[in-house]
């Protein structure tokens, strides 16, 4: 976790407090549930929960946690230590028959609940701007651009409306994947309940808004947090990619948009045209530091039989990371999205920069329909297109056209200009933006 | 891809033929909606159906396409110009205000669905042969390891059933991935449907059994494929788990498990101990190979404006090659869970071999349950334990405790046997075979 | 391996036949060896070379070996016994002692210092193009471009250079790796030497122009595989940035270089402006491709104990796959820079675009020389760009500056046009060439 | 960073202390060098140097330095602003002509070079542990294992020997990644020393230690830092392979070598025998981490024409992480060879596990040089062997053959007794040691 890339509030579920914090409520709920089945006495049982209820552990003293950790050299067990000490002798049921890795897992599967749901979030805010902003640019006529050349006319809502409809879709694989990861697993030292009872995880469970792990060996299985983290991946790529479109817009050559910069806010000393699009520059690193997380998490997969410990280590990393990490990107794009700076007239002025090339196509096809072969069309268009390339745009297409009498021969002046409206490659925007938004 | 580590099901999917094919229908469909719409004459529309419907292309002339490819420099209109001799003139509506994209894309859809289609049938063979193996082997006792040490036992049913889970989980993520992969687009040079319209894309769509993509950029976003290949990588990290299980297993010292070997097969020339886990060591190394596609197709994502062509050749690698690899894979490694040697008799020697300490903490905790303090508990198993652990497992924990007075003050020698009973750890199979098989 | 992207060279060192004769070198080599040292008579040797040095092998019959490999299950096996029966009895001299990895393992190095030989040839060629178009476009002036946004100028050239600088780094690597990777290992089944002797090692390396593997187990160790692959991936990495480079340059809007493309090709039908940099664009994607294999090739690494055959699967993969595609694309790149269209008139208007606040540095850096404060430089020249970059460069920021009596008070119009002079960028060219070139 | 696999001699050099000491001394050195061509007064310049040489930045005030950063928004000034108040009016010929960039990359690789000093010598320990305990356990026989299964004897001395030759080579290629990624680059906004001499770059590098970057562009190539993060994954596999072996071999049924642990620790409670090998498992883990970097330093490579900024997020986190993580690891590791508990009479026991079987290809190898023919000689040994085989090691190979006449008809006593000779297969122990320590 890099502090600069990092949010509070995603910060805090990876906190000692929050981790701590979860623990007591497994240990708390396990207790009860065991109260209930008869595992330890009812009204011991009873005794903690309402400890709990009444939030005797409302501060955390990481730091008196910490001490006992240094001397037992067992982070549960100096937890339970400390924890006990808000209890009376009913403390003695805590942890009954559990292990360690029923804590943790489970803990760890509440924290990544925790970090998807404040995901979800943040992509809801990523998608209501970039649904402002569509509709706000929903005709706003701009260049289409393969291979980085000119092709064919299209909108800048719609370049937004993608963008939209591939993050909704992430929304979608997000939700997937916390629904995956959310389990609960307290099933004893290899998953065979042999010291404590299947009530308990689903009581436990319940209470943490988990499902029950099917099966577990004293591990939760690592395929679901491997599809969690390459979950994470895709949604950085997503980000690149319109990290990646905004850079390119903001090109000097191009400058269709910027990322947003104050009235007084300076550029680079003296020179007012340098301004650099540097954080969808940063969001494009950190979609690539987000998705290294994807092979370790499925290398963690292959533990040796029924668990080893290797998968540890590396998720103290690439939990907190990527997930901090994601969700600072996420509200960063936010933001760039809600402020970017949008020039229609550039864009016009790149549209027509050409001299009209951008719309021979649509001639070809218009003189094929007029009778002319194919061949001739191509022809014809050729050598008007060609003085205008060679222009590098002074000349207009639709001007020579207009006094190219083989064309004139076939189409009208008024036909010519038809030919030339923008409003042909947007009359279909209303249709796609409801497929997309379900309005339009 | 490798040809020894391919099936002929999956390599077809990927022939030039069965890409033809492909083509041959979305331009046939395309050309009976435009018919509907109006887009070109109706009965023209009609004839090229029926062509298709008469299955006019049943034999594909590669060599013949290559050729016409090799002085045309384009696969799609190489293709169509082949194809149009098997029509008349109506041939000359193939293709109309369509891009070379929108063939390409929806193809490789429909391809990447098809290979997906072929991985689930892969599966469903995997999910019986490991669900009849794990209740063959429902009861039969086994030592849990954790850290590749002995810990508790456990069965080798829940071994296999815990198998079954995660690749039951893998089939409902690959069935999430191929319903995102097969899309249908057809829209035109920069999406916005100028030259053709919505009502071409939905019919073709609906032909090929693909959703309609809802906003689309001259290509399908690739968003889309790496979550695919992201699938497949967690998947082929689900096969690497069970196959360093089974190779684990087979260890000289281990030996409770081994791959099938026929009675006629030589090992290792005069070593009758030397039969390899080859086939599992192979399928550790293609889940490497599988999984690094993910970052490749996820690097692919950020396609630059409306697209470039960056992605092509990485999928032209990866498209083959991950899923080809997958089928063989899982293939593979179904023939050894079905084939899988299983020695019930070496896993009882290995669960005695520690001459009973798999129980103490069971001991341990029937002392604390009997009143003795936790403290004195551990101290009357630990001294017992540590005779048993220092003559290598030939003295017997549950003889030394039997003759320890201060144990046998508080246990009986019965409820010391009973200490000693492995069903205890067994007890819960039933309900665990009941979550993971809806049965038990 | 994907046939559109390999070449002839590089693909035969792939081949069955190239591999069989390479196992036919170490086979002879090895008995030839055997023979000195009296470990099977040295007359039986003698013929055995002999046979060799008259090339009786001269024609590798794949198909024979296929056959006999289908019966005997061993592809080692199946080779020895067809090209025995180009010998006389003393074929059962070959292989004495030896297992089949000491010839797999060592045939593969040989195979893999081949590939490392083209390939640095490879770099040799691209280095000679860089190095021509560098010094042709030595002082050829351009704007040098920091996130997208005019800068500074600089040179073409300069750009060529640091590219040339960079694949001169990437030459030295892959001399290194190669170098790592040639070494020869015969020494039988946990490299003990038990049945065989080092010095029959040490003959085949030195026939073979490798090193001896100092220590082996059976197989050579798969870091220098890791090494091997991992530097591939770097170069990937460079040729992806200079391939980004181009596909910037062509950009419609920026189109200072372009990939070539003959008088009488045609762009998009009827668009001459759609020249689209397809090449660099494919070389993109291929640098994903290779680098992908440097992972997998990191987790070869850890074998289990002397060695498991893990590895052999990924490197059926990414052994010729790396290495084929590696060597087209560098191949491709050298065409491109070899070709690549330069335009110095583009570069000079895009130079001019901004009406010269690429200057306006080095403006405020004159007048705090000539006397003023920092603050007031700043202003003079601030209040006079924000005119500028208002016109959207129509104004000339040098025009405006000799209208603005605070600024003629302090620099002469001698002076002003001596700061817009581009030469001043360009004086230290030749320093930067001798240090690439070792000339300038 | 994860404080818990951390060494504060690596994390010191990632502090912001350390950052802004090596900013400092390049600023002051580039003033001297400034000074001594003229650019600036030499007086200056002189008291500049003087001020360094008398430390007066001897305490670094992290806290006032952000503070200015946040109203500044930029750390270099935010640095020379708090930096300049320790010096008189001379301070303004700080960072004269110089960019943020020429202090920020080479400020970096300071920071790389002095990590990788300290992982040199953190490899230095390693090799000296693992030299000490090859020579320790030189001669001391073990199995060694192909496939997980037992192939021949080998000493557990090669085995160390090996590790130490891989990690010999590891040293080497880290001390080519420093030399590379140590190189300085003051040459201006976008490289040409347009405002900044050569002479000062030249004269920083030689103060701190470094190369010049014979050519840069603002920032310096990435290419070097993607070979030096891909170093690291190289050495982080190797240390999986030998944590790897660690695990294996402290498995419950292989025991011959395990962690440490101290007398009076605890396993798990009242279980003796589980000590679990936590720490190589750790090391497992943490190789995943480290060689995650590899791609995203790959990926780096391509920046955007003379630069852009997207590296620099990457490298906030993976230049601490990985070179860290690298560091303690190899600690780590070093700590468990070092104090690794050896089991030689275990050894022996598996050794004989199999009753002798792994003797059996040399049995066979004498009977066919005692005249027999291959394939009766393979009939023999099998018929003995499998009897072998079927008691699991209760019956000896060497106790059969004795009483099998057809190999005593071919074979004596002495000669079946020399066969099963151990002192066979580490015979060449001297010849490999001496080829890896140079001496034996």
């Amino acid at each position: 976790m890099v502090p600069r890339y990092s949010r509070p509030e995603m910060t805090a579920i990876w906190s000692p407090e929050n981790r701590y914090r979860i623990w007591w409520a497994i240990e708390v709920f396990a207790a009860e549930a065991m109260g209930k089945i008869g595992m330890i006495p009812a009204e011991d049982a009873a005794t903690i929960r309402k400890a709990y209820d009444d939030d005797v552990l409302c501060e955390i003293d990481v730091a008196a946690i910490d001490q006992i950790e240094a001397v037992t050299k067992h982070d549960v067990i100096a937890f339970l230590t400390w924890a006990g000490e808000k209890l009376g002798p009913e403390r003695r049921w805590l942890h009954q028959g559990m292990t360690s890795s029923d804590v943790l897992d489970t803990a760890l599967a509440v924290q990544l609940k925790q970090a998807a749901e404040l995901l979800i979030a943040d992509l809801d805010e990523l998608l209501a701007a970039l649904k402002r902003r569509a509709f706000e640019h929903k005709n706003t006529p701009t260049i289409g651009r393969s291979h980085g050349i000119h092709a064919e006319p299209t909108s800048f809502g719609l370049k937004l409306a993608q963008a939209y409809a591939e993050f909704d879709r992430n929304r979608t694989r997000l939700i997937a994947a916390r629904d995956e990861i959310a389990t609960c697993a307290i099933s004893g030292a290899v998953g065979t309940f042999a010291n404590v009872r299947p009530e308990v995880e689903a009581h436990v469970a319940e209470e943490l808004g988990l499902s029950i792990e099917p099966i577990s060996t004293q591990v939760i299985p690592r395929d679901r947090h491997a599809m969690f983290f390459a979950t994470l991946g895709v949604i950085a790529s997503s980000i690149e990619r319109l990290a990646t479109e905004i850079r390119h817009l903001q090109r000097t050559e191009v400058l269709e948009a910027e990322e947003y910069f104050s009235p007084g806010q300076k550029g680079s000393s003296a020179m007012p045209h340098k301004r650099n699009p540097v954080l969808t520059e940063n969001l494009t690193g950190l979609a690539r530091v987000i998705r290294s997380a994807a092979i370790p998490a499925m290398e963690n997969v292959a533990l040796w039989h029924e668990r080893d410990i290797s998968h540890s280590s590396v998720e103290r990393f690439i939990g907190p990371d990527a997930t901090i990490t994601l969700d600072f990107a996420l509200c960063r794009l936010t933001s760039v999205v809600q402020k970017l700076l949008v020039y229609p007239e550039r864009m016009q002025k790149n549209l027509d920069r050409m001299g009209g090339l951008i719309h021979s196509q649509r001639v070809l096809l218009a003189l094929t329909q007029a009778g002319l072969s194919r061949e001739d069309s191509y022809a014809l268009v050729q050598r008007n297109a060609m003085k205008v390339w060679e222009s590098d745009g002074q000349l207009s297409l639709l001007d020579l056209l207009k006094k190219d009498p083989e064309v004139t021969g076939k189409l009208s002046t008024e036909q010519l200009d038809g030919l030339f409206n923008l409003d042909y490659h947007l009359k279909e925007v209303d249709t796609i933006f409801d497929r997309v938004f379900g309005e339009a």
